[in-house]
């Protein structure tokens, strides 16, 4: 086996920035054999040193590590790249880029983004948290009206992580309606969504896949069993089609997936 | 006023990665007057090709978007790339100077991250968020057992909040133990947490936010009163300096800051 390269993703802030561009760009080398260490808050020179020293250590054993990096304080970068390592200046050039297009310098501040500094739509983010954990799981017709979207399906198809997602990362208002035996008797839309139809968004699920995560929950039981999840799956997806909402399946999706096609689907209107 | 430069954020896939380093760039112009548009799934020619007549009519009214892409695939680029605009490859480079440091081409196929390509990782991070779900504000020592940190802190100074984005960010499980009066009175570590010790963050806000934080909630009640939200954070504070808890202040942090910092701490030791 071949031994494991080290990134080391080093950041001024909290490192998110940083993190999702490096993993973007290596997953698309799925065969290196790679270790991530995360170095956040590196916003003074003695952190960087901390950083170079370790990135030393390494090299003294024969390793190159690459370094991804968000830094934009020029003695603090200037540390890093003299590390015996390949440096990936990561907003650097994008920087330089924007100050010719915008005609001005850019801040170059420690951590601007990933702050409260838009703090309008940080207040978005955390109100609509409240609100998806305060209507998770069956709510009135007035949280439906306060909704931006509303995600119908079978218990544990998954619309909990999705709704908290669309809150934390996006700001959109989630709420949830579980679909249960009264409403697949009904053959038609819940009437508490009647009024609501535009907002729905359906989500399916592989009754197999919906097995195995109830078993997980409550093995043995009725709820759990593959019949009756091949059985709710069955009538939702009927429900869905019958009524005419679009549908989602969240069997291979990640939730980032999920979220992202309903947006998308949104903006369509 | 100057009107607003149209920022199109273009992906084959969620448009997370994008968006998050587009918007890192953008934070050090804080000055300019910008409109922020959505594109993600963009996976076809075809789908590009509407991308590029949108910013054609904008230009035509005399604008000059900006168009920040992760789009890797050749010919969806190359369309972007002729339209009338600025574009950011943001991938881009990144990954020929990668494919030079391996010595291997680049994939370059659709929107490897932020599916499910690694699924142990994704799995970890559901598991996350239904630990947190399932023992938000108070739990029994099994829980605490299993957790990776234990938020400690009074009611809404930030808990869940936190610890659903260290689940979903970072599938670090957190659980919470609301500070309550007969924990003040006690003066010491409270009792389920005794052997939880350095798993233990405390958390705190100042009190006139908390003030208004819990009005909106419960307007008027002694629960909401600045004097019953001074009273807490006091004790509260008292008694994480007593027993030697590390402490984040929520009141002007975003959980990815609060979130970012508990991690370092964690890796710290």
């Amino acid at each position: 086996m071949t031994s494991s390269r080290t990134v080391l993703i080093v950041s001024d802030h909290t490192g998110l920035t940083a993190e999702t561009t490096a993993r973007a760009l290596l997953a698309h080398f799925p065969d290196q054999p790679l270790r991530y260490v995360q170095r956040s808050f590196v916003s003074t020179l003695a952190l960087a040193r901390e950083v170079t020293r370790e990135v030393a250590a390494l090299a003294e054993r024969g390793e190159r590590p690459l370094i991804f990096t968000t830094i934009t304080e020029a003695a603090v970068l200037r540390e890093l790249e003299a590390a015996p390592a390949r440096l990936f200046d990561l907003l650097g050039p994008g920087l330089t880029a924007l100050e010719e297009e915008f005609g001005v310098n850019a801040a170059r501040s420690v951590g601007r983004y990933h702050d409260m500094h838009d703090q309008t739509s940080y207040l978005a983010r955390m109100d609509a948290l409240d609100f998806a954990l305060a209507t998770d799981d069956g709510v009135g017709d007035k949280q439906y009206g306060l909704s931006d979207v509303i995600l119908v399906g079978v218990s544990r198809a998954g619309k909990t992580p999705t709704s908290l997602f669309l809150a934390l990362q996006h700001g959109v208002r989630a709420s949830n309606y579980p679909l249960a035996e009264d409403d697949f008797e009904r053959e038609s839309l819940p009437r508490p969504l009647e009024a609501h139809r535009a907002k729905l968004h359906g989500l399916t699920i592989d009754p197999r896949r919906l097995h195995a995560i109830r078993t997980q929950r409550k093995a043995g039981s009725r709820y759990a069993s593959l019949e009756q999840c091949e059985h709710e799956v069955r009538r939702a997806e009927r429900l869905f089609s019958r009524v005419g909402i679009p549908v989602r399946d969240t069997t291979s999706a990640s939730v980032e997936e999920i979220a992202a096609g309903i947006l998308a689907q949104v903006r369509r209107g």
